[in-house]
């Protein structure tokens, strides 16, 4: 009763101390470097790509190859589980993203991207699946989007990262197969594209291009190149995208509806023997990136952190960089980057950040002899 | 010299002599029932439904939930070959039939016919493969033709028999999926045709629908319902086909380019509750089938004959059937049937019967249990 109440003067003046309190912990949180140290979680994993916490702290990890396993809290790495569907494992594509269904815990639904061979070619492709009681297999594996048109040749930027919005609206990243970069701009063509979907692969009531002939209605957002992160920024809302530019111009995008996101028609990178791409760096009618980076990180998969092991690094986001390998640390202010930072860069090729449920990160490295590490608050 | 000689009588008379001697023993053939026994081939299949002899008289054989086996010519059967495309093993859908490229010899190409799932449901798809070297996997799987659209629920009347034409041209019987009759007869629809296809599955140059709009160019035939026969005449070069009828009406067709084969607008058999189908059993526009069974056989794979194990037998059709479970034999003349005889109507459900390289007929039984049996002339 005293500490809801307390000395007048100080009731009145209270909401003022605590906004004054947080603004001091606040930008003595920005100053100070976090103290981390990186721990081996787990091993014995081939090319891990993509990852997923079930509510029991158990982590679902997909390998690239076409495997899928399951990670204990303690590292220990399960046999593949059974009903994995059948991917095309060649150049980038295999068993890419997973993600948990909102409503997992009761309808233990997740979602699986991955490259598949279809008449025609090679594409990305959506699945829908069920997780057994005991976690073992995958039941009602179902298909239920191919970003078509297949490309006969190469094997390349498939893009395939999935998350959820705040609104349960499934958003599924798509690059634009390599060999042809003006799919990015066509409106018939799924490649070089975000999605928006409903849980059954159909495209999301109200997407920006429903209606309009000669255009598809699972589009969210266009003019992509290699999108390989998306995640929702869980102060805004909105919609985060990392995707790899050629030489130089990998990007950060916020994405909203129906904007053009100009590959290949304005980009800051150059092509892999240094010459010019389309018109230059920007166009009035095509989004900026928030964020570029030249020359190159390769990024792929983001994270947001909103975990209480690293105060410090509360609304940063992350992403798990190939090439030059590490982590960026990226600080934001609501939907802007305001900063960044390389971690580990002795380390290995890095595919994906996630959070774990105790506020650690986890890291998948991208090594045929694939490891996930971990941060945790140095001791 | 003598043989070659003779007295000049014999001599102008030989070929007229040779002729009626012909005649003579062909009648004989014709009249006297061929003399067989049934012997075990090779057991511990599951479902095979289809089969196709290697040069060197090995037998490769699809298992319908999804493996594909090798067997000797001892009958040993064995491990399931890698490679094996996924299938959608659900009702009469997996792994279904299989067929050498007609230069297997120098290619060792492979088609296979399989259930698919897709987005939006299952279809019949066709798949080109290598057989390797050691004959124990599958290499370069390629999914070439999807029979579209798919479809969401049931998973029946996939069709899936494949045969190469005399001028290389490869036909893919497809079933019009059980659910919407109607299928059969939209030539914007691959369900319910027997396609000719290239051998990367493209449409056959010469196609009768080619370039007309809102038509597929696979196409050769349509109006068909559940087609699981097809093989060419060897001695006319026609190409013969036998399909589930519903309730009675399962007829054998002789299939010319753009020909409509009625289904679900003409049909001798009635639906599974008893009532009428469409406006009757013929009209001028469509197709007659050449052989209807009114009850149903329920006739699965089909075969010329043409060896020299039996001789009574050559020219003639014979026919897996599943219900009433037996061999049936049609006789033939040109294009046209001229007798049936029914066999083995006491023995299992036949799902496919292939001419071996001796002459004797190899029958795969529609059993989980399943096994491959021998006709062999009686001793």
């Amino acid at each position: 009763m005293a500490a809801a109440g307390g000395r007048p003067i100080f009731r009145r003046m209270r909401p003022l101390l605590l906004a004054f309190l947080s603004l001091i912990l606040a930008a003595g949180a920005r100053a100070q470097p976090a103290a981390f140290r990186v721990e081996p979680f787990a091993s014995g994993l081939e090319n891990p790509w993509g990852a997923a916490f079930l509510p029991d702290g158990r982590l679902l990890v997909t390998e690239r190859p076409g495997r899928l396993r399951l990670v204990g809290r303690d590292g220990r790495v399960s046999p593949p589980l059974a009903g994995v569907p059948q991917v095309e494992a060649a150049g980038q594509g295999g068993l890419l993203d997973i993600a948990l269904a909102p409503d997992f815990a009761r309808t233990r639904e997740v979602y699986l991207c991955q490259a598949a061979l279809v008449p025609g070619g090679a594409l990305t492709r959506l699945v829908r699946a069920r997780l057994s009681r005991d976690a073992r297999a995958l039941q009602r594996v179902r298909p239920i989007l191919d970003a078509t048109p297949p490309q006969a040749s190469g094997r390349n930027h498939y893009g395939c990262r999935i998350v959820f919005g705040r609104d349960g609206a499934l958003f599924l990243s798509v690059g634009e197969r390599y060999e042809t970069k003006q799919r990015a701009q066509r409106l018939a063509d799924l490649g070089g594209k975000v999605l928006r979907l409903s849980r059954d692969g159909t495209p999301w009531r109200g997407n920006p291009f429903a209606g309009r002939a000669g255009a598809r209605a699972e589009i969210f957002t266009y003019g992509h190149r290699n999108p390989q992160g998306l995640a929702v920024n869980p102060w805004t809302g909105s919609l985060w995208e990392a995707e790899f530019g050629p030489l130089g111009g990998d990007e950060i995008n916020l994405l909203r509806p129906g904007r053009n996101y100009g590959w290949p028609v304005v980009t800051h990178g150059r092509d892999y023997d240094g010459t010019a791409i389309g018109e230059g760096a920007s166009r009035p009618d095509m989004e900026e990136p928030i964020h570029v980076w030249l020359p190159s990180v390769s990024p792929s998969g983001i994270a947001f952190y909103t975990g209480g092991a690293f105060p410090a690094w509360r609304g940063s986001l992350f992403v798990a960089a190939l090439n030059p390998p590490g982590l960026v640390r990226l600080s934001t202010e609501g939907d802007r980057v305001t900063g960044e930072e390389r971690l580990l860069q002795d380390g290995p090729r890095l595919r994906q950040v996630v959070q774990g449920p105790e506020g650690a990160l986890y890291l998948l490295t991208d090594e045929a002899e694939g490891r996930i590490l971990r941060l945790v608050p140095a001791r």
